[in-house]
């Protein structure tokens, strides 16, 4: 009775690595939790006071389908200050990057177009191209080119049912960025096929080193994925937003309208104060803290001599192969769960190719919680 | 560049009636709002309060997909109070009602797949049917049959290509409820085509009389849609539920996984206390106070020589025949805003069968506006 679709969506592994670590956890078990995709902070008070006091005032009733225009006003100032022009008409609010991405699947895909996509890549991507009939391409990327593509591979993965292609800078799950210089070619790859280039940069702000803010600064035709979650610490409040050129803001507003008809209005109130001075300085304080993290844990991995063949410049994961150990990676998620009570999520989730060398090390937990996940790591490599 | 179904969105002539009247009032004029689809009062006082202290508690982070196993159990209850047994596990709780349509559309429809829908009804309906690259088959309802299909019409529009059907029960913009012993008919045959039945009760709370108050206590086999917005008065906070059969559970389950992470946090546990006593109070006098003004306009129209065919027994609107004014219900709409400064939404966004004879009042203001709105439509009516 059920739709075909549902056949490719596979259930995600760390799901069940959730179930069994909560499992572990009532049987008493102190579990490391280095599986999970949300920052461990919860949001910065200023925005949650701003949330409660939008409650206080009413705040409670619908929006325009595209989000209050204040919102949209902060985010193109905020484009501003990382020195690109964006006007707020562009850019249109959504229910996280969730919502995002299914506004412009249905933008940009017909039945039967193909989409790019990354093999390692946040898996989720290939469901919203299903949900609209598209069909998601998966392009092989690997640790020689810090797990991103080259317009070379672009090229070769383009075919006349190519309509575009989607691709995260930092990505998940490696953390690397599209170099600018690649990012620039392929922009203009894609463009002279008249295709779309959907850039998912719902990790922006958390990055490292000398790195571009936006993908924007290097093109204007680009589709902008983007998101309150990660930065800005909102993930439960499901906000994110999108940045179309202009000649498509008229079909993603019909679009939202019947689809959404508006986001979260308390989140939207409560998110104006994300870019305040008090609030940045929350977020600064915490991109510094998980970079100290990723320096830490990277540092304890590489000592017990795991390869990250690429140090990520941004996100909050390692991708780390394990295959020194001589367990595929669900084998030493498992494993590692079970006998060691350490939670991170096999390489299987993000696709097939050489997924079962590869684990996703999230660390979004305390950093004493890392060093006990190290000992454990450490013990584990000795017993096994 | 964009994608096909996008010529298939007619843009919401109510969004030009919202437009215009923000025109009108910018130059100082008093609007009459009868065009809005959504409850004026706020929030009730106990959920706004539960949003806060939630928000202060730090709810700000993701919940599992389908939703908090608190709130899943307070809908069961509610049913259970209704009659109904429903396993909290069929609950999945959504963003939003938009959000059960996806969900459902996801679920239910392979491209090509035909659903059966009815004109009038809410437009957004076709969307996301085709969102999924399935085929909207509006049927026909007239007054003669409450604005209701019966089995006959189904039997009569159901082809091979047809997988289900989707009604609501009030329905926007008739506010008429299908009749117990045709929703029971239609179930059947549905189950006897081996097709599916989706049954819109987003207004579940607004009726009047003896009526059912939900279709599961007629047919367990329904798919049920529902929403926090209409009678628990939570439309921006964007919460909603669906009830599928066991077996959908975990289809459902992975297709939220996938398209949504998860509902909103703080709008989930605030909905905790949608259902305690001070809430449903305050629900309930919000209810009266519906029917109240239902009464009012409905008497008062008749009076002014409207005819409205269906008094109906839920929801917030009259679905009114203005033909005897001998204007379209397009120009009926246009000149009643222009010239009498009072807002309504004409047939045309809610399809093409007698669209133009028909305008939508939605009694979602005060009874002082409904008095003066009155008021003005008898000025009308003399003058034109």
């Amino acid at each position: 009775m059920f739709a075909q679709r549902l056949d490719k969506i596979a259930p995600f592994r760390v799901m069940e690595v959730l179930a069994r670590a909560g499992e572990l956890e009532a049987a008493g078990h102190e579990v490391v939790h280095l599986e999970v995709g949300e920052p461990d902070f919860s949001t910065a008070a200023p925005i949650v006071e701003a949330g409660r006091v939008a409650l206080a005032d009413g705040k409670t009733k619908y929006t325009a389908a595209t989000g209050i225009i204040p919102l949209r006003e902060k985010i193109a100032a905020h484009y501003a200050e990382l020195g690109v022009e964006v006007c707020p008409e562009r850019i249109i609010i959504t229910s996280g990057a969730s919502g995002g991405l299914t506004l412009l699947s249905a933008l940009l895909l017909n039945p039967g177009d193909e989409i790019l996509i990354t093999d390692p890549g946040y898996p989720c991507n290939e469901v919203f191209a299903q949900l609209v009939g598209g069909v998601p391409r998966p392009m092989i990327v690997t640790a020689n080119n810090g797990f991103q593509p080259k317009v070379t591979d672009i090229r070769d993965a383009w075919t006349a049912r190519t309509k575009g292609v989607l691709l995260a800078s930092p990505a998940n799950p490696t953390g690397t960025m599209l170099h600018s210089s690649d990012l620039q070619e392929i922009a203009g790859y894609v463009a002279n096929q008249d295709g779309f280039f959907v850039l998912d940069e719902i990790y922006q702000g958390l990055v490292r080193g000398e790195v571009y803010r936006t993908g924007l600064s290097i093109s204007q035709e680009l589709f902008i994925l983007n998101s309150f979650s990660k930065y800005f610490g909102m993930t439960g409040w499901r906000l994110g937003w999108i940045v179309v050129p202009e000649q498509a803001i008229e079909y993603v507003t019909r679009l939202a309208q019947n689809l959404f008809i508006c986001p979260s209005t308390p989140a939207q109130y409560a998110a104006l104060s994300a870019f305040d001075l008090d609030s940045m300085q929350i977020h600064e304080e915490r991109a510094r803290e998980f970079d100290a993290r990723c320096e830490r844990l990277y540092e304890g991995l590489l000592a017990l001599g795991f390869q990250i063949p690429v140090r990520p410049n941004g996100a909050f994961y390692l991708y780390v192969d394990v295959s020194h150990t001589g367990l595929t990676s669900t084998e030493f998620c498992q494993r590692l769960l079970d006998e060691y009570f350490v939670a991170v999520t096999p390489g299987e989730d993000f696709g097939a190719n050489e997924n079962d060398r590869y684990v996703r090390f999230a660390y979004t937990t305390s950093m004493a919680s890392i060093d006990l996940a190290l000992d454990r790591l450490a013990q584990a490599l000795q017993a096994w």
